[in-house]
């Protein structure tokens, strides 16, 4: 089940970064909408203009296969794709054999015994790609709740010309209504923990004060009733039990700095002797401007998932 | 699909605090397993004892009712039930009308337009006991595989006599093989953060550097190889695109402080209204170290659904 | 997933035949039901006075064990309980080291490496009192709808003394609303053939003609419209591209004979030699009439999964 | 989930017939698997000579998008496209208002509020090419199994110029082992039923014996075990309580005749008036020979998510 997110609106991607297509199939979208083609392409285009220093320039154009005919959606499967246009495999071709330090090399080949070694494979941030593509589609599948989503991001630090950095992501919903989720294991902040912790490269995820919660006492936590349905504060983020209370939805991710970059790096091989090498693939010097862009549309993904849509 | 967790060795739950019992269904529990009665027993008792402050004081004796024929697993479901011994929902009965500030109670009305007014119902920390049992049982499928479960535990600050703290969870797995987990939305570290979030109280999930890794240079975070298919570093916590790597899988979680405590509480009524309400339940000061035994269980739930088990 | 049937409203079963008790956890079930003890007391009856010659007289009464306040649903996992009071495992000594002619005896030690040989353990017809006691509660689920289940049945001989028969049952659903189901792999009349199928001893199964429909011709077959969204046959059975047409639904299933009676049975050990075994065990001559309870339970099952309930 | 079959080895489907193209992904192809380019031409052909009389002669050539390098899987999704090169969409454009007898015109309006109106759209039978070469990459996964599929069919009489007939498929797999399937819901006569009734026209299912056990007698049906785990008759069809018994598996499949033919054909509007109307679309006399080689692949999909295959 690695590559489906959601029950009732179930997306479910493929693609290998140097492969023929990346795409996805979307099982669940409600019937009846207008595709809106101007939100996918200004989707995309954040995504790829999000990128600092990167050098491959793909076009990104979104093809749909099928679930629309005449520009409305029929309530059938959603399959879309998107052409890997610009592959230079190549450049690859001193990774055959190895291993990179920092990467999914290693792990998919213990996996799966075999690995695309081009580009990363379906481990390479490309797929992100696919992801906001369905963002842009559970978008627009929640536009009759007039959701608001409002992202912003840090970057850890100054970027050095040769190395990378992190940074975190800021993300906040307004406009859920109470009453979304579900308890114990399908609560609303443990499907976004999930959907977040799944971006390539996140390595924390908080909900509402998060850790800073952890040195509160439960007096100036608690988030006290007001008139009207309103708390004083939203340390909670929003979701209490699992469950939206009406307050904007509000969490933070973090993201380690890619490992890619143009410094010799270090590998293994089959054998577990070391080498070092220098590729000359094309690297991103940090992705939290496109990672924001992600996390956005998973947190659409999420929703889409679990408010009772109209079938 | 709320109460359910995992797809192989797939947990389900029931149980409100102050119904009849609490319990569990096991379905995907390797057959030939002996029982462990002693581990359960002091997976329960660590749970237990380590309560600050609680008055409450059950048994929780977990009763086996199918599954286990001469204390050997059948590989059909394992269902196991806890009674609720010490019921003392009178303590409740003001709060049928009301919401408490920082609880579920609202959001479980908003979602189902009812709710278990006593003792928090299905929302309680009553609930982790069926967790911690069942993790019992994860741990007997996993054994095979001689995994080292330490977990240790930080509160956030000092615990006042009427007040609440909250505090972190360090776990660290050791002996998990290279190869476990999914690409893509399966990740190993994404099913992680989703069990942990889904505990009670839980507000963050960091895997390895966690937020620190936001604010370091590639060079500095990617974790280099070493003979023997090592790495100098563990700063992705054994994890590489959602893949172990076979070094120790580590991670952090974030949990708030318990928002029942001995002071008076904010209350709102369903037509909006503030209330002030002293409850007089029975109230941890601190439930880190009890949360600390839950983390671990849940652990080796989402271990015992992601490794591939002896039928 | 063996053990659990539907995805908005999940039945999970557990439980042998002469362990402690058998039950079941419903997660879905619709909030706000007063629970009708009634309907359960009836539909449990009917089961067990269909049986034709049994000598096993179990209450069969429900416990409910969560799930429930003051008779009202919470929206919670409903779990349930039927003990098993009555169990004479000792008639089944002989059986420990072999496997019966015609039952899951051999293959229960196949799947599993192991096996419950007291009265059949997970495998024996005693596990349908948990379908047909969540079917009681589908219905509850379903009950804002009107359905009206009828279901009869037809043996498949004269039952001789010392031999058993099969036979048919039918089963027809009115008040389903047009628009039911899904296409494609979740089909209504997919749904039911499975749940059918599931039921033990079941052979066969039809929808509207059924077999008959292989002999017709096409203008013979199609179900002509009339005025008012009706159809002048009903050879589909209500069911069009896997959706609900708005005629009533129908539906017939086999059931082959018992295979447990009071002749000497063949058997085989585990080393393949044959031997010749009666068993005392208490048997039906013919299960039909206890099945056509559990065939209408299974609809009603189905039903409350693919009907969107409220919440 | 409609539009997904199985768990370990997921098929999911997508396209309407007079879309741009149909597909499918299948996620849990096992890595390292050649691809067997001469198996899946033969699969396609298979289904596209079977046709008896129908004048539609696309291609269905399959391409891969993904899952694949160098002519072996990756054990990622596995993608694949069949383009709809022969679409006259014209021809149904008197249906665009009219739902006609005996189709899914009319529920899929009902359940969707919308319908593509060409060719059936996503209820054609079109849709089962996607099923015959996904049942191809199942062969692939499960040939170390060296299982052995023979299908057969029964024409149900004469077929009219202007008319059409249904019939029966017969399908035996023989080198299955036993213990494969799991009891109560998920077994393997339930998986098969469900997915040989989501087949387009399929009315009946029987497993073994079927329909014709219902009137024999216990001592009649029970399969009697020889020397070497071997019954003297198969009437369970090679699978008791749900599981496999390592006898060949074998069952039967019900098609009703093809709905579209030359006549003229009885319709109802959205308003519930009737009409008369003659489509010129082009469609076959029988199906049946078709159906012979899904129902073949579908055996396959089931087998390959039930089987524990190689990751």
């Amino acid at each position: 089940m690695s590559s489906s997110l959601g029950h009732n609106f179930r997306l479910t991607t493929f693609g290998e970064s140097h492969g023929t297509a990346i795409g996805g199939v979307i099982d669940g979208m409600p019937s009846g909408v207008v595709v809106d083609r101007v939100l996918i392409e200004n989707e995309m285009r954040r995504r790829q203009d999000a990128a600092l220093g990167t050098q491959r320039r793909e076009a990104d154009r979104i093809e749909i296969l099928s679930g629309v005919n005449e520009e409305t959606t029929l309530g059938t499967p959603l399959a879309f794709l998107i052409h890997n246009a610009d592959v230079r495999s190549a450049d690859y071709e001193p990774l055959r054999q190895l291993f990179r330090s920092g990467h999914a090399d290693f792990t998919y080949w213990k996996r799966y015994g075999i690995r695309d070694y081009r580009g990363g494979g379906r481990a390479s941030a490309r797929e992100t790609a696919v992801r906001v593509a369905a963002g842009a589609f559970a978008k627009m599948a929640l536009a009759p709740l007039r959701l608001q989503f409002s992202t912003s991001y840090l970057v850890g630090g100054p970027v050095p010309d040769d190395d990378s950095r992190g940074g975190t992501v800021m993300c906040t919903i307004t406009g859920l209504p109470a009453g979304i989720g579900d308890p114990i294991f399908d609560k609303l902040n443990a499907r976004l923990a999930a959907a977040m912790m799944s971006i390539p490269s996140a390595t924390g995820f908080e909900m509402g004060a998060g850790f800073e919660a952890a040195s509160m006492t439960g007096s100036e936590y608690a988030d006290r009733w007001e008139e009207g349905f309103r708390t004083a504060s939203n340390h909670c983020g929003g979701v209490q039990g699992g469950i939206s209370n009406g307050m904007p939805v509000h969490f933070r991710v973090a993201f380690h700095p890619v490992v890619s970059f143009h410094q010799p790096q270090h590998c293994i091989d089959a054998d577990g002797r070391l080498h070092t090498v220098t590729i000359d693939g094309r690297h991103d010097h940090c992705q939290v401007p496109r990672a924001a862009v992600v996390v956005e549309a998973m947190a659409a993904l999420v929703l889409a998932d679990l408010v009772r849509l109209p079938v």
